[in-house]
């Protein structure tokens, strides 16, 4: 399983991001070839105290690399990136990961 | 589904760490009631560019908050806690999550 996480900071007007995330953003996203299935992790607490590092942590599944790899070549895709940029760039950070 | 999620920065000793993930954390950790399932994403890349921001991203599922209250509490789980804040203090954050 190949994941594409992308872990949001706090937006500063969290009613706005989530607009904008649930009825432009995630659309696009779901529009990429190949995406199995996107998980929205909402961060409800931080267990070693203080405001937690993330606000939220969505997980975009592919089957396998090869997939992946064609997923994020997609004209859908890059789509989904240049969203993202125009309306989260200050806050997301993208890891590709690999479940063992 | 509720989610703990534990983002570790790349530790200094990457062999060190994943040797005592593996032979002493994840064994612990398998301990605490409840848990349904641990998924341990290595990260493989940054599409962003730079270093990747994670070196692994584990989460650890519970069914529902109920199950993961009783989880938290458990004498496991405290074994568990104190384990990790013995070898990855430092490299780690921790965020409790639920699935929309």
């Amino acid at each position: 399983m190949k994941k594409l996480i992308a872990l949001y900071r706090k937006p500063d007007d969290v009613e706005a991001f989530l607009k904008h995330y649930n009825e432009v953003h995630l659309p696009l996203v779901e529009k990429v070839p190949g995406l199995l299935r996107t998980i929205v992790n909402r961060v409800t607490a931080s267990p070693m105290g203080g405001e937690p590092a993330f606000f939220m942590i969505v997980e975009m599944q592919y089957a396998d690399a090869v997939s992946f790899d064609a997923a994020m070549k997609s004209p859908e895709n890059r789509a989904a990136g240049k969203d993202l940029m125009g309306f989260a760039r200050d806050i997301v950070t993208l890891v590709v990961t690999e479940a063992e």
